[in-house]
């Protein structure tokens, strides 16, 4: 692990995108960097061993880049949290609001066993509509969300204050 | 590693999806059991340890997860190759034919540079069109593509010949 490492330099900032007036922070640049990626990758896995954590859930799709690396090195299970129709056989899932219309997420029913620990891993957290509908269909589902994981958290938008008291981590915020 | 592994003791068939006919393939109890998808990326990792690769193309969703383990443990860069209009910034594109309609995918434009060894990553091969289109793609962008790995490869739709001559390594067919 390199200390003081500065993940910030390989984060890209695009503005109007996808939207006019949205400055989208873009973690490309730390995906193709293997210092950054490998420094991001093995300061969560300190973190998080010994955790009591049973099982990893990725929120598609960047949530699956971080979410399977931490899964494989905890040795750990890696459920997918999806978009609608993406999950073959019997699935649960959680509609919530965006800025303009609805979303909504899937996991397979038996994705979760009754009060296994949970950690959510996506790789930014805005109004934290998304990491609010994940941990309701979690906890639906019988498990238990003990923290949620962004790498990057935009702190004006409070989606902290939106996840119903589940504690939240981040690795940079803005 | 274990050796002997059967990991299509982790591949679920469910019949009609994702529409009636179709047998899919669930990739997910081997994501949820550690010792099936720790040993699909250790067995992956010994394989790609000194074949040259400089990047690693991972194809939005399931190909992230197999994808950003191989590029942590061999330390090479990854590279999301995604939907349209999921990546900011200048992208080039490359669409292709399904059976019904067509698909795109899309790269940022300095995501590779000239003469870097590719391996493209996914879950499963079918027809090919989604990896021959990746590999295009790639490049196109300047990479030298020297391998497609998909963790499943369904031999009787010939994905393999798709593929224009670039090597396919599969880990189980069917």
């Amino acid at each position: 692990m390199i200390l003081g490492f500065d993940l910030k330099k390989y984060i890209r900032d695009i503005p109007d995108f996808p939207e006019k007036g949205i400055l989208f922070r873009d973690i490309t640049p730390a995906l193709e960097s293997p210092e950054a990626f490998g420094w991001i990758c093995d300061t969560l896995a300190k973190r998080y061993s010994g955790y009591g954590i049973d099982k990893i859930a990725g929120i598609e799709a960047r949530g699956f880049l971080f979410g399977s690396v931490l899964a494989y090195k905890l040795s750990k299970g890696f459920i997918p949290v999806r978009k609608p129709g993406k999950l073959p056989g019997e699935t649960i899932s959680e509609s919530y609001s965006l800025e303009y219309g609805k979303a909504t997420l899937e996991i397979q029913i038996d994705a979760v066993s009754a009060g296994e620990k949970i950690l959510i891993v996506d790789d930014l957290l805005a109004t934290g509509g998304t990491a609010a509908a994940a941990a309701k269909l979690l906890g639906n589902a019988g498990g238990r969300v003990i923290e949620i994981l962004s790498i990057i958290e935009l702190t004006d938008l409070k989606g902290r204050e939106a996840l119903s008291g589940i504690p939240l981590y981040s690795l940079i915020s803005y």
